[in-house]
């Protein structure tokens, strides 16, 4: 890549995040990272020289000035990556319905909020990736857990329709189904490294057209499954 | 049945609902319909006897509301059917976020607050069935349609959920696959007759509990798919 | 139905073909079973008045005979029913190869011989039904259990590509997952009652073409999945 | 990897073994190739410095002496890949059932047979990597091509069932869905280059074990799914 390579991560959580954008950063790659809480990423953005900017991927006005203030300071973006999630559990009959809301809006909602800013300048620049990470809830609704498996599933609903309309118009759209728990695990590997996740999702960015993924699913070699 | 059977359905479309509560006092059952719009259900509450409840499921004090009345008026319900859908449709970076979030809250949201309200009665008398109205939808993301994409996953995820954890409590959770487009179509059977769909729901609905299905799907003969 | 309906059922096992014999025998209908061993069959021959057939599924020349002998004793059928299938169970390298392949053989193949048979003489009558027993193993490939998926995986590849094809041809196919043990359980039915699933392998016979189903699983209320 | 990579590659087809040998002996791995017909491996074998052998994977003795002659001449096997396929495809009941047994037999059967001696020797030194080659075919049944459909439906149903037994012990099994034709097609990228598939069957074989994949689809940015 003779280009500097532009990405956005939003949503920090387990780690996958501080891990894509060290490997971008380490590819060369220029790197923002959105989050809700801003203080969370001081750490990661000294340490990778990324950019920070504070946003609430649930709201419209949030996710617009996100997009302006990077197309300002970075520029057209190669890469788009949408995390955060949120959970509800518990019994069936006891799950708040404001959270349940607020669990489809963060998870779902927000996907499509930064999707829709994101493939408004991939089509005008002619290409771009924008992967969408779910979970085990996105293909297997379990019980005392409803909020989490309707945000999920909607946010893959979501992500197999852009794949069909948007993959023919050179936009690459892809899922990765995070199956166990994420975090280091240097003993038994039973958890879900995050450099190894980021090392799948940048090698499923950078195929070539003539052979791309759309879905892809990650566990531990002692998962159940 | 000795027992009347009461039963509530969600959501007056295609046909469908008209189906099920026909079959539903055919059989002797005592029919509660929802809706939005009232008005749309005058001509079948006048031939069937069903009665009529204005709610918009999107709205918790609306459903808290349907199923109070619904309480005093009929009693304990054996069947609840949410059928409930929006569509928005169109270029993906055209989209309307206030008609995805719509569409979200009305085919998926209010499936939750529905079958919440449901669950609880069900689990104090020790049975029932909430019956979900899906479309191909639910399973496969087309272009140009991802906010019923979103919509419909969600709800299935409510559904395989609901079901996984309700069952083992008596009671029958089951989602249904609409795959075409429904109404009647005398000539070439092209189209779900909704007599045809009623006549399944109901199959489903009383199936005995050591044979239970949580999904099925339904296409016409000459779909697809 | 003003016509006498006409079914063969092949494989016989736990109970399944026995309930259904008998619904279709209360029903009206005429009834061949065929099994590869007939003596298994003379209680309920003498019960239902059912004719029994001997056949080997995996046999191309017994299937052969069985259709030209059903042809002659009974007519035309309007339903056939694939349910026999193997098991080789074990650790994956311990599998012994002839009991995989015998498993390929009497689950998958023989499936694809009867149906065959079948599917000519009902595009000739211009109807019919053609119904397969699936099992969990249909769509999870479990753990020391290899033989057996492969065997359902491929049963199920085979009922779907027919559904496609032929259900324009107004041949109605369907595939039912079994997810559970079949049996009496009068306490807990924590078992699938085999006349439960007769009843509702029944009502998919019968539904109109404009809303036929191609895929339903059925589980005890109490199974996990 | 500072040890010698050894790899076995069973079947030749559209040019994907190639691209496979090329890309292992790039990096400097030993590679086995095996096939029906040798002698179609002429040129790769010179090209490549990959050894030839000449198996009919369908056949338990060939199978066996394939590993055999490995053990001798290369050594304990790191990466095994099963390619082979067959195709019979035709209106349903014009099949010829001795074409339909022989789909089986090579798409699957020959699947078992190799995946059995690959995972003994596997288990045995505590590591490894079994591949396998599915199509569109392992998760849709077409019209007119039940055969492919069966064999492949089984091939899925095969290694889904190894990677939940053999992940915990440190095998790597992955299924890989190829989604359209294979070759090279330098103007439109509308056929999957077959290097590019490649790169990926290689980044899953080298996950680190924390972050496995079973399963990946590869299909070309302008293919319709």
């Amino acid at each position: 890549m003779a280009k500097t390579e532009r990405a956005l991560i939003v949503g920090v959580g387990a780690g996958l995040s501080a891990s894509l954008a060290r490997r971008l950063r380490h590819d060369g790659a220029e790197v923002a990272l959105a989050s809700r809480n801003i203080d969370k990423l001081a750490g990661l953005v000294k340490e990778s020289g990324a950019r920070a900017y504070r946003c609430d991927a649930r709201r419209r006005e949030d996710v617009a000035a996100l997009f302006k203030a990077v197309d300002q300071e970075l520029g057209g973006l190669d890469l788009v990556i949408y995390n955060p999630s949120q959970r509800a559990r518990g019994p069936f009959v006891d799950l708040d319905p404001t959270e349940v809301e607020q669990t489809l809006m963060v998870t779902a909602y927000g996907g499509f909020l930064v999707a829709q800013e994101a493939a408004r300048r991939m089509l005008k620049q002619g290409h771009g990736s924008i992967l969408f990470t779910g979970a085990s809830a996105s293909v297997k609704g379990y019980a005392q857990s409803a909020p989490f498996a309707m945000g999920k599933f909607a946010l893959r609903g979501l992500a197999q329709s852009m794949a069909r309309e948007l993959a023919p118009k050179n936009i690459h759209v892809a899922h990765f189904v995070i199956d166990g728990s994420i975090g280091k695990d240097p003993e038994g590997e039973a958890r879900l490294d995050p450099d190894a996740i980021a090392d799948t999702y940048l090698h499923i960015h950078r195929q070539p057209r003539s052979a791309w993924t759309w879905e892809v699913e990650l566990r531990p070699w002692v998962e159940r499954f």
